[in-house]
């Protein structure tokens, strides 16, 4: 299995609902550094997993809607904690959007599997990997 | 699937038997950076893989009982190479026992994979990674 | 010069006044990543620049007051842009009065300097360093 | 599983054909950091993975052949666009070949699997992964 | 003393002339990811060093004449060898210059210093820094 | 200033005396990865700093004498504690004799000043900086 993978970064604001959050449930804030990681068995023609090119401006493009942004105020997290593994998901199924609506390009139809780690300091991160049924 | 991932680090005296060891049959020592990434295929009603603090709390604990010591020591240990290899597992096993303990709390009774990463230097690591089997 | 350096980490959230901030003026957040490094001419007795343990428990401790908070609600900051630079600055002064209350020992009065660094992403961070006139 | 890691790197030129390129079809280069990380089941009776100085020999034996060379001018490469994908492959099958030829030692021959990856920048890597399938 | 890092990176192919670079003399390339820092003893009314907007993209755009190129072609290195250390400066002289022309916006003109660090690979860097004589 | 830095690692057992060392006082160990930062005003007719391959050689062999060692076993740490900051000193020295001794070539005479990094983990590290006054 190839594959490729591409880093961005976003910083966000938001606060946590639940008793395990703690002092997290303060509205505080976070960097979350993001790997995009994309895979397929075989190639392209050009010999390539992806257009790195297009896959760093389809994961900048991802993170634009959230980044400076106060995520307590989007009213598609409401009723959601934001955490760190939920946004990796997040991210996944904006990719997977792209993906589908063709801003990778032609070749990105051959991706199979994406892993989304957003790493939110230097001892924590979390991520959200699966396949890529362009099915669904 | 969901991972969460923490980070933290112990610092052992040991010393290896065999010839393929080379020099490292001496007494020396080692950093251990370790990483340990817990999977599970849903997030719980929370949001989250687990509780980031009590795993980080629990691999502290598990890391506590080598930190600073001599493995050469431990009855435990006796007749092992303590490896990298050998220790991500030992730390794998400790986790699991802690995430069975309770320790990690009730939501982790989710957690259906590990991966423990040790990173000895800036060019050199080792992992163990499995599934928990609760009912073991 | 000798220099011992420990690193930690703080999650807030903060806005900032001025068009040269952009999007950034929106209430947003970030990770620091901070490093305090330590320096002075000669060891102590024990061989040491500071006693690490301590050095790592003040800089948590400087952190601690901020950490899982928004910034602009805390009155110290009022009027006041709280920049990774500036921050970076409130870390400093903290430390300095650390160093001078004891909290890090009675070997810390022999620290000169200190280089205060805040890494807000993997692509941009801050700093503050000075000489420590501990009789300022 | 248990895995070891191990990591060297290599600098080298090269251009792209293919307009997806953009300009990086001119003459260009790379330094790429490359982990070899070796899977198997079980460890050896050593308690290892793999020896990991040959393991780390064998790699940079690996890169050596490319090491600061132009490799438009390589004839095996003729006709191929040495990508960063591309270029994992191409070290995991002399890896596997190393394996083979028995450079890693015979513990070596435990090794079910292998994954090699290249990182070309703070902000893009790639990766190829497989089974060792040593009858082949 | 203040100040603020901003990081990017380009990748070239070139070559040394002199016994003293063995293989290097051979076409080949690298990626240099580049730290530029900015040095200044007080922070502006905004409480900036440098808009860090501005700093990335002055650093961009310095970068962007090497970026994706063969040095040896470029008339300007015509019998110098853009060793790492050399390119160091020469990223500095682009940057000073650029402070020099307003790029950096009218704040930048309080930078003093600023130390410019190439990153050939994970065990080698280059970095050139020095003093910002804006009357020069 | 121009600077070039390289890096390699070391792995060692040793204890501290002293009760500011606390568990530190037991047998235990780390792996050092060591950051060597060579400085000089002018680059040499060559365009370096100095001899990239030869600073590696030089800062490998500087460490080869501790590298898998009990350093609680060598004579000349006799009543000293071989804390980080001190051994960053040793190194520094046995760089500096090395330079004296000409094992990095001619052009390394140009050195001016060093300073010499040891990691010994993710959240810590310590440096001793100095100038090469030769004629010492």
């Amino acid at each position: 299995m190839y594959s490729v993978s591409v880093r961005d970064h976003f910083m966000i604001a938001h606060s946590f609902n639940g008793d395990v959050f703690g002092p997290a449930q303060r509205l505080h804030g976070a960097t979350y550094v993001v790997d995009a990681e994309f895979f397929r068995s075989e190639l392209d023609a050009d010999g390539i997993v992806v257009d790195i090119g297009r896959a760093a401006e389809a994961l900048r493009a991802a993170l634009a809607a959230f980044n400076f942004r106060n995520l307590d105020d989007d009213p598609v997290f409401k009723g959601r904690n934001t955490t760190t593994e939920f946004l990796a998901r997040v991210v996944f199924d904006r990719l997977t959007a792209a993906i589908r609506g063709g801003e990778l390009g032609a070749a990105a139809t051959g991706i199979e599997r994406m892993r989304v780690t957003l790493h939110e300091s230097h001892v924590a991160s979390a991520a959200f990997d699966g396949s890529l049924s362009l099915a669904r």
